[in-house]
């Protein structure tokens, strides 16, 4: 048995919090959340005690800004880990999908990118790169590699504030699996501004390389979710 | 097309930090870092934007502390999202799994465990919280709940710094199938303490049950892991 070091001496912003989170219960989404000078009264503390317990609550996810307030936010989006798209996957959540363009290039691909999609380094792909929106909201920040041999034509056809996977498809393609590696990270100052988060918000960031049916490569997937609105899920079989 | 605010003027941490890490791609693991004196006289910055850029690079883990001083890390250890245990995924990753008693109770269940393992709020549950280490470092907290009705007698053959998963599968269980949510959070100040790492550190949280065979629940986990530490990968199929 070991000693938990601390655990008879709680910060007080840890008290606040659970005897917050204790009233959010009771709370539905969007009832707006006691003023922090009311809190601050009713629990006997600080002002700064309290505006720590909902800096932690705002990192979780459990209440948001609202205009000049806050307010009890909705429970996190689930997305399952699959091989379906985030369009499919906000779908099922009953969600509206939606991507804002913030860059399409053709770049040289780096070592990692060549790696991963089977050509050699410096070889042409194209980079899309795009904020994923779920109800109008700013939830993801997506960056996604092609081989250019392959995907060029995509220029051409595709819309790229709509499903790249169902455009994917349209070419013929089917996906056969992919791999998928999940990490949490801060993000760095131009994503936080791209995601309106600060720089001390958790985020998960996932790396995705599909390949198709015939084991050939699709793509190289980087992406980073807001970790206080989303959570993934997986089915794990024999 | 978006504009990146800020895009111009990113914050002199974040570009040392970016530096940094150019100078770490050319160290080996456990190589010391220069010291933040030296840093800051080399990059012409204030000592404390050389302190906020190696904190950014200890929270992922590209750095750690060693004894007084700061030395590279060695990449994350990746664990798959399996059905196998903790011990298992350690072994195959080439780390030696190892685990710390914190609690062994029997508890009422609460709601969440209730319905997760299919028996009535407030029976009795199997509580089973230990540290796991990888090479004696804590990277992760688990906290696994047990029907008491099915699995009672591991208390007398069970020895709690070793697999759980083995240990039930020598009653003739037979692991079926596993729903697992990974998000990510902050440390409460004592899982922090448990964990020796700070509470403005991102975690990686995930909750699995896991049923056998026939669909019988098996067990409910709630298990931590340290993000500089750890990340998970798994195959997606169709």
């Amino acid at each position: 048995m070991v000693e938990v070091a601390g655990a008879g001496r709680l910060p007080k912003s840890y008290v606040v919090r659970t005897e917050l989170e204790q009233i959010l219960d009771e709370l539905a989404e969007g009832d707006p959340v006691p003023s922090e000078r009311d809190l601050a009264v009713r629990f006997e503390v600080a002002r700064e005690t309290v505006r720590q317990a909902l800096r932690d609550l705002l990192v979780e996810g459990r209440i948001r800004r609202q205009g000049r307030g806050t307010v009890v936010s909705m429970p996190k989006m689930v997305q399952p880990l699959s091989l379906r798209s985030y369009t499919e996957g906000a779908l099922s959540y009953g969600r509206v999908p939606g991507r804002i363009l913030v860059g399409w290039d053709d770049v040289p691909a780096d070592a990692d990118t060549a790696r991963a999609l089977d050509i050699p380094a410096g070889d042409p792909v194209m980079h899309l790169e795009r904020i994923l929106l779920a109800d109008g909201e700013r939830i993801g920040l997506e960056s996604t590699f092609l081989p250019l041999h392959r995907f060029s034509s995509l220029r051409n056809t595709y819309d790229p504030t709509t499903s790249l996977y169902a455009a994917v498809r349209e070419l013929g393609v089917v996906f056969g699996s992919a791999t998928e590696r999940i990490e949490t990270v801060l993000a760095s100052p131009r994503e936080a501004a791209l995601l309106e988060c600060t720089t001390s918000l958790p985020l998960l960031l996932l790396h995705r390389r599909s390949i198709d049916e015939k084991g050939d490569p699709i793509e190289r997937v980087r992406s980073l979710y807001r970790g206080d609105r989303i959570a993934f899920e997986t089915q794990l079989i024999k």
